[in-house]
């Protein structure tokens, strides 16, 4: 089984633009066991696309391309791929009815120019496409299976897993499967880590361990194959099994927990309920909860404090209390707590105040400093952190964030006191 | 001047690693006016190697390729190119000694192993690499000048601009600068852009007008080729007038400046203060707006009004105007505006209220409905906004983001009044 993937777009050849549904499809080829040889980025000359297309159903069994659906001129994938194939073009009645009716949803008037949309080589379906204007196409040209999804990232992956990933599974092009499984660590560092999981990620060690590092979130991902996935999942449960015994303290959760759902996770478990207080994350921590749908039922909302006297007039932290021991201190940080939980009636409240840079660092109160607080029916607490005034603003955010949510999830489970 | 770039790693093309490498070389060869027409990602394996190089000296006039310089016997970078251009491998004296000194420099063994990397297809020369132990190849193959670089990021990316640029300029290959100019815009969908602006973006016009969007964000791309930046600024400049000229209403900013930077801007540039109150974005509009160093001077901070009740408690919006009229209303959200904005003691508030799905929609509030407010000197006034039950939460999310503040700064700018 030989794969590849034409990703089309002068923005992608050009390097105006990263292109990220190539690793996407690639990954979640390789779990359906299909490797992909060749990825190809093009633009939109109608002569390139042609010669892309024909090689590619020459010599591999299964083709899948992103982009160039659109209604413009320059969406050269339909004619590529019929002209390549050799085939007319035609127009199909019932995915013309559901453009029609998308642009009618949404309340959109529908261009002439959209009619194109409709256009399908002969003998292709269309791949229903629930969340954009253009359908995909799926085309059997010779020994070639033909798969053009649309560019825009959230449709790709939608129209992938919905619609490509069943019927690559159907048709029996899918053989075996590879499974992944993450576990995320919080509150130690890389390095140590490292050294903690050195027999674990050597070179060849099957199932294969690699290490990757966001914002201080550690993630161990663990891949292991079989003909199925009770197959693959039992190849990867002693691996799994020393991971979680070896980093019980950090582990935070598997696959996508990671520190903000695994608070929420918590919250829920307990029905405890929790208000925040940023300063120096802007928003960032109340913006990470409400990602989550049906966050509302344990979270209350917050405030952003980013001037000192929002601080007064919002949450009741004293003027005085500010001059005495400046905005970014153990006694602001208490205060917002206490002030946001008190003014929203939750179990929990957490706060964050510190200096995130670039600017605005001094020797007593350099970048990178930061107290967060946590208010909870027992009484309010703060710590320091010092994460080094070299780090960039946006990760300074980042890290400040996870650490107060972070101390909030492990006092929920009994991990952390107070202090 | 037909560019190509292959980029060898089997932990590129399964997806294992994102290929950031390709699009940093086609945007430095874009910017010597070379543009890059094919990139292909492959792995290790010798006989798609073999075919790659042999259809890209074939089909190009510069092949620029990364990866496969190392040691190991996955490494048939040098053997690839030679078979492809029909010449033998030979050792270089010079660069074995170079290689000899890197490992001396860095106190490390040399292994036999090492040898392999000081050979050269006939007729080639050594590129330097001051940064790693694989020097790079130059050769000219028939039509194709074929340049291998390492793919350790670092060292291509010193190699290419001290040595590579500079001989592609002495040798007369580089033709003149690109310089490309982004314009975004807000408010319009894209279908109506697009069918506006048909006459610039018709293929083979000069200058070349792209369009991209992101979450309601619409961006033109002019690209404009000279001699130097100031022919290609020249060449440019009409076709950015026409821009500016036809899409004045909805442009928000050139470059980088997004919608956010945009708000920004207009309220240092007048003087004023912003406050905001979110409720469906949770934090969103907080979090962009703080994520620009030295916003404090304009922007007060908010409140994340996540319950009902903290809108109450947090703003002073009437427990009675919600049940009257339900938390996703214009009455709410210029409550809220209002409220943050007293609160605080701003010049301007925006709030955001609705429904960000994907649950809690209703049939007489669907998901999607969302009211924005715009509080300032002269009352307050309130928005409703209808995306469509179908966008994912994270759209929804940002759309109504990009709306509240969007609408600050055309009231700023004088451009949209209250209504």
């Amino acid at each position: 089984m030989k794969a590849e993937l034409l990703m089309i777009g002068s923005e992608l050849v050009s390097g105006q633009k990263l292109d990220t549904n190539g690793q996407w499809l690639a990954r979640r080829l390789g779990d359906l066991g299909i490797p992909v040889r060749f990825t190809t980025l093009l633009g939109d000359d109608p002569e390139d696309n042609y010669q892309a297309f024909r090689q590619a159903l020459g010599r591999s069994d299964l083709l899948i391309t992103s982009g160039g659906l659109g209604p413009t001129q320059d969406d050269l994938t339909r004619e590529s791929l019929a002209r390549a194939a050799g085939v007319e073009l035609v127009e199909d009645a019932e995915s013309l009815a559901v453009i029609a009716a998308f642009f009618k949803r949404r309340n959109r008037p529908m261009t002439e120019r959209n009619r194109v949309q409709a256009l399908f080589p002969q003998g292709a379906e269309p791949v229903a496409n629930r969340l954009g204007t253009a359908p995909g196409i799926w085309l059997q040209a010779g020994n070639c299976t033909a798969v053009c999804l649309p560019g825009v990232p959230y449709e790709l992956k939608a129209m992938f897993d919905e619609e490509v990933a069943p019927r690559l599974r159907a048709r029996g092009l899918a053989s075996g499967v590879v499974v992944h499984k993450v576990v995320n660590l919080f509150g130690k560092g890389e390095s140590e880590v490292e050294a903690m999981a050195f027999d674990l990620t050597a070179r060849g060690r099957v199932p294969e361990v690699g290490i990757t590092a966001s914002d201080a979130t550690i993630s161990f991902r663990v891949s292991a194959q079989g003909r199925d996935e009770a197959e693959a999942m039992v190849a990867m449960e002693p691996t799994l099994a020393i991971i979680r015994e070896r980093f019980r303290e950090w582990i935070v959760g598997e696959d996508n927990v990671d520190v903000t759902q695994a608070l929420v996770d918590e919250l829920q478990k307990s029905r405890r309920t929790l208000a925040t207080a940023e300063s120096c994350t802007g928003g960032l921590i109340a913006e990470r909860l409400t990602s989550i749908p049906g966050v509302s039922a344990v979270y209350a909302g917050g405030v952003v404090t980013y001037w000192e006297q929002s601080k007064t007039a919002l949450l009741g932290v004293g003027a005085e209390v500010i001059a005495r021991h400046g905005v970014v201190s153990g006694e602001v940080a208490r205060g917002m707590a206490a002030g946001v939980r008190h003014a929203l009636g939750t179990d929990l409240a957490i706060s964050v105040t510190g200096v995130a840079g670039p600017d605005g660092g001094t020797e007593e109160v350099p970048v990178g400093r930061v107290h967060v607080g946590l208010a909870t029916a027992e009484g309010v607490e703060s710590k320091e952190l010092n994460m080094g005034s070299d780090l960039p603003r946006a990760v300074i955010q980042s890290r400040a964030a996870k650490h107060a949510m972070n101390w909030a999830r492990r006092y929920l489970r009994g991990e952390a006191g107070m202090g």
